[in-house]
Formats: C-alpha cells, sequence, structure tokens
C-alpha cells in the first residue's frame, strides 16, 4: 500500500505537514504541530499596506485595517481542522497530490470577528447568493494561474460560528497560518477557510472558480460534475501507544493494563460514540467520551482500557456521529481522494 | 530520481517537516517553519518533577529544576540548524530513512545557559574525555529499544557556544524542539542536539551509543567503522522567484529584473562566497553577500540580480566557505545519506 510515492508528492509532504499522532495528547495543538497545507506559496505580507476589502453586490463596501478589525466584536472557537485530502495517500489507486496518510488534522483557537456580523455591516444587497474569499497566494493548477479561492453561500455563512481569524492559541495569527487574517469555517474540511485573506464579495450567483468547479468535488469519472467537498466527516485517531520503531513505526507496548486514548470528531454532528478494536476490527468495545469543554467543533477525547498480553495486535477505533454517519472500514475512493474517513490501523506488539 | 519513495518513508515525511523554501526569507525561522525531525515519539514530560541531572565522572553532581537552570548567566545565540539527512532523497540508490530533498534547514533563536559553564560548576575530574547527553524519548532502532543519547568530546564542549536551551524565538521551547531543555551546538548538525535533556554523563571514555557507533557515520560500506558526521558542510539555497505550480512546483517568473534572494551557510568556516547559475550549474557569478548582524552561527543572506528573459532556466546556488569548502555539482553518496550539500536545481520558466 502507497508504494512508489513520486518525487513529485515527496516535494509537497516535505513543504506541508501533518500531525505526529502522539500529538493528539494536546487539547489544542501547539503551533508548528498543527497540519499545514500550503497550495501555493506564503505570500509576503506588507501588515502596514494590508487591508480586507469587503465588496460586490453590497451598500456599503468596507476597506479595513487589522486593527480596525480587531476593534470589532471578537469571539474565541476552538475549531479541529482536517484537510479534505487526509487519508489519500492510502487510497488504491493512489490520487496525485499532497499524500496525506492520517495526519492533516489539528484544533486550534481562533480569534477573530465573525463573518456574519462584518457582512451585516456591509449591507448585502437583494440577490446576494455567494461570499467569495480570496487569498493572496497565487499559482499554477490545472494550467490556470489563479489566486486562492473558494466561496460559501451567503445563507450559509449567516447561520454559522465563521469568523475572520487574527489570532491562533493566543498568539498573532503566524504566517504559515494565514497572517495577518484568515477564514475560518467551523466544521468544513480545511480548504474552506481560505488563509492570507484579502477580499470579501457579495455575488449574485455561486462561484464557479478553479477551487470550486475543478478541486474539491467528490467524482469518480473526470466527465462528471460531481459533489462538492464540504463538511468534515467523522473520524477517530488512537494515540499509538508504547514506543515506536524509528523507521518502520510499529509500536512496542508492555504487558498490563494500558489507556488507549484518542480524539473523535465530525463536521455534520456531534460525536456520539466512538468503538475500539484490538484484532484489526473484527471485534469492537465502546470508548468512554471525555468531556465535552472544548465545545462543538473541537474533536473530542475518548479512552479504553486495554488489557494487553504479550502478543501481536493491530488497534482500531471508530467514530459515529449524531447524524447516523459511522466510519467505514475500507477507504471511499474518488478522484481526487478526499473525505476518506476509513478506520486508522495501528499494528503493536506488546512483550512478553 | 527519488521516485518509488515507500510506505516507511512517507510515514515520516508527513511526521517530520522540513522548511519551505520561500521560508529562507526571515533571518529568523517563525516556529512551526523550522524544520523538525523526531526520532522517536515527543515524549511526555511533566515540567514539575522534570530535572536536569549532571552526573559521572564530575566532584559535584547537580540536579537542576528548570528555574534553577533559568537563573544561572544566560546567552542568546542565532544558530542554523540543519539534519545530517538534508538532501537524502536525492540520492541513488537512496538510503531508506526520513526522506529529505533540501528543506531540513531552519535558524532559531536560542537562549539557555552555556554548556561550559554549567560543566565547570559540577567540576569534571582527571581523565573526563566525553559528555553524554541523554534525552527523554525512547523507541526502536536497528532492533536496539533506546533512549536518545549521543555525546561530545570534553575538550570541544569547553571551547564551544554550545548552550542548554529553553527559549526558542524569545518564546518557551515548544515541545516539539525539545521542552523543557534541549542542547544546541552550533555549527554541528542536528543530531548532536539532543531535545528533552534529562541527563548530562561525563565519561572517561568515549561513548559507544547506537547513535555514534551505527547511526551518523559516513561510510560506503556496512562493516567500515567510517567518519562520524559533525559539522555542516557548506550549503546555499535559493527562494524560489515567482509564482508555482501546486503539483509539481517549478516557477513561473515574469521577464524583468528579478533579484534573486537566498541563504548560505558552514558549520565548518565563515561562509566565504556564493555563486548562481542560471543554466544548471554550466556558468557561474558571483552573489552580493548580506551583513553578517546574526553572527557566525547563522546562515548569510545573499542576493543576485536576474536579467529574466523568456526561456527555460535552471537556477543553482554554490557557496564556499572561509575553510575552501565547496558545494559539489553532484550528490556525495554514503550508506546513511549524509551530508549530501549537492547544489540545489531549480526548473523556472520565464513567460513572454
Amino acid at each position: 500500500m502507497a508504494e512508489g510515492i513520486t518525487l513529485e508528492e515527496l516535494q509537497l509532504a516535505a513543504r506541508n505537514h501533518g500531525l505526529p499522532l502522539e500529538a493528539l495528547r494536546w487539547d489544542l495543538t501547539p503551533i508548528g504541530l498543527h497540519y499545514l497545507l500550503v497550495h501555493y506559496d506564503i505570500p509576503r505580507v506588507d501588515p502596514e499596506a494590508w487591508r480586507l476589502e469587503v465588496g460586490g453586490l453590497v451598500e456599503r463596501p468596507l476597506s479595513l485595517t487589522l486593527d480596525e478589525l480587531r476593534e470589532r466584536p471578537s469571539v474565541e472557537v476552538a475549531v479541529t481542522m482536517e484537510c479534505a485530502g487526509n487519508g489519500r495517500a492510502r487510497l488504491e489507486p493512489r490520487p496525485i497530490s499532497q499524500p496525506w496518510l492520517l495526519e492533516a488534522v489539528g484544533t486550534a483557537s481562533w480569534r477573530g470577528t465573525p463573518v456574519s456580523s462584518l457582512l451585516e455591516e456591509a449591507r448585502p444587497l437583494d440577490g446576494a447568493l455567494d461570499v467569495l474569499f480570496t487569498g493572496l497566494d497565487r499559482g499554477v493548477e490545472g494550467g490556470e494561474e489563479q489566486d486562492y479561492e473558494r466561496s460559501l453561500p451567503h445563507a450559509e455563512l449567516m447561520g454559522s460560528d465563521a469568523l475572520l481569524a487574527y489570532e491562533m492559541n493566543g498568539v498573532p495569527l503566524p504566517p504559515q497560518h494565514g497572517a495577518p487574517l484568515r477564514l475560518v469555517v467551523p466544521g468544513w474540511y480545511g480548504m474552506t477557510s481560505v488563509k492570507w485573506l484579502s477580499r470579501i464579495a457579495v455575488l449574485e450567483a455561486g462561484f464557479d472558480g478553479y477551487q470550486m468547479r475543478q478541486s474539491y468535488r467528490v467524482r469518480q469519472e473526470e466527465d462528471e460534475p460531481g459533489e462538492p467537498v464540504s463538511r468534515i466527516q467523522p473520524r477517530s485517531l488512537v494515540i499509538p501507544p508504547g514506543i515506536p520503531d524509528f523507521l518502520t513505526r510499529p509500536r512496542v507496548v508492555r504487558p498490563g493494563t494500558r489507556v488507549l486514548e484518542g480524539r473523535a470528531w465530525s463536521g455534520e454532528a456531534e460525536i456520539a460514540r466512538v468503538e475500539v478494536s484490538t484484532d484489526g476490527g473484527a471485534t469492537w468495545s465502546a470508548a468512554e467520551l471525555g468531556p465535552t469543554t472544548l465545545g462543538r467543533w473541537a474533536w473530542r477525547s475518548w479512552t479504553y482500557p486495554w488489557d494487553a498480553e504479550p502478543g501481536d495486535f493491530e488497534l482500531c477505533s471508530r467514530a459515529s456521529d449524531a447524524a447516523g454517519n459511522v466510519q467505514p472500514l475500507d477507504p471511499p475512493w474518488n478522484l481526487g481522494g478526499y473525505a476518506n474517513n476509513a478506520v486508522q490501523r495501528v499494528p503493536v506488539t506488546v512483550t512478553s
């Protein structure tokens, strides 16, 4: 599985980075351990010259400095963000792009001003249908030179907890996470949360740019329109117990009662249940869910006491959400390799 | 080149991370963009219970809390750190380990207490030859279960700028960079700068553990002892100009005078010269070196004005140090894939 990764995929894996799975132990992921996907380059931004422009189909266009945004009402929300391509490198045949295995996730506390209140301030006109967010990162993709930009339905945004964030975990937004300002859309895969935001435009028709029309669509064939990628599907991850082999990463665990720990999240609905298997998914037992103190949009911790006896095991966990979505055992394949939330498998040897 | 990366290598590339090359623009690498190699797992450390033990062949063993270390004399040094395996994935045949291409580097400002003064305080006895540094990260490597540990000659340390760092870029050491305390040895490849430091032991004989005897030796065959990897060989990197293709990363540049920028460093001696080629190394021109304000142990910036005319180019840079070491055009091969400082090649298309 995943043999034969190409130089191009490796170049992306070397620039972008995932969460080392032991870092699931922190409620809020320390800066530098949160997953990071930069489509093009981290742009050079002059904070003095930078403005957020809000325009398009609005009565009152805005042009705001970061200080002016900071003076507006602020909220702080813990959000688990996951890349839509997480799990891609486990698919066969493997879609060629950033080759994530399991680790494209992180949880941060984002502070900023609500998108809905800023849109209200700009007074969208009748007919406002879509809202376009444009970043300062520019590159070539699918042969098209483009700024990175994505849209969300106006109605969806007005009822959402989406925010324009200028702080992450209590410090100014780091450059790689979108400084000075980024969109954060709780519950949606990461491609929606446009970084290095420069412009918001209210539109009377759905935006049809590359990242909406071509990328981020679930389809089996190139010539079908497919369905847009949107909310995060349920997933859970186990913190690999014991100690690793440097190169191959299987785990060595001492016998005895070991409390397995992990996280579970879903953008569709609250986590309802996590189950654990130590035999590769043949049999399952319920894990105990931790507190909901991080709020609706962040992952939930879970624990499972495991009586580890000598032998070889394959640990798995499986999350279900309140809307009835359950992690599958087999990867759901699609052309772009999106939303593969198949259960994790952790090989473990318990020593005698 | 570098085709056929295995799942095991990809697992390492996904956990560890490099510096996206556009981040060479910062004198000090922002936290989260500095390269990171974690041999085993980031260990769980209880800061209340943690102590640094200094023992072995000393008159006065020490057991110190972090506060006690902070009360001692402190220094702050900007250090460019590079992984000894940087460039490994460009070698043929490719040594199987963390598959770095070019990006395993970063520069940080480290604050801490000098190793030499702490050793003096412990009063090494006659016969002190080697000093062993043991980290809290534990794993299996080459079939041996081990704590990560490396040593340095006592005489080398007493004359060096090595420090025990508790701050990085003005903030407490992040967990992934070795909190609460790490060794930083300026000028040496990163494997020397043991993270999550728990113990320093003065020895009367050279330490012969796995990371000295087996790893980090330059050799052509398994059965030769080889030479230990030590100081960073000269290297320079160009900040890729223009904009990238998302997947394949070649650059698109507009015609006109473009100032190419980059960094150069060497652990052997000061950087003496950087040359730039736009034709893949056939012809070279001198770049202008930037100021030395970051000090001896950090990279030096350089610039080169390029009159970019339409066409396809391959940009390269080549550093030389004051000891006469020059970056080679062809990768120097060895079994572990260490110290490959061959020149970078950046494909660029200048549009018409």
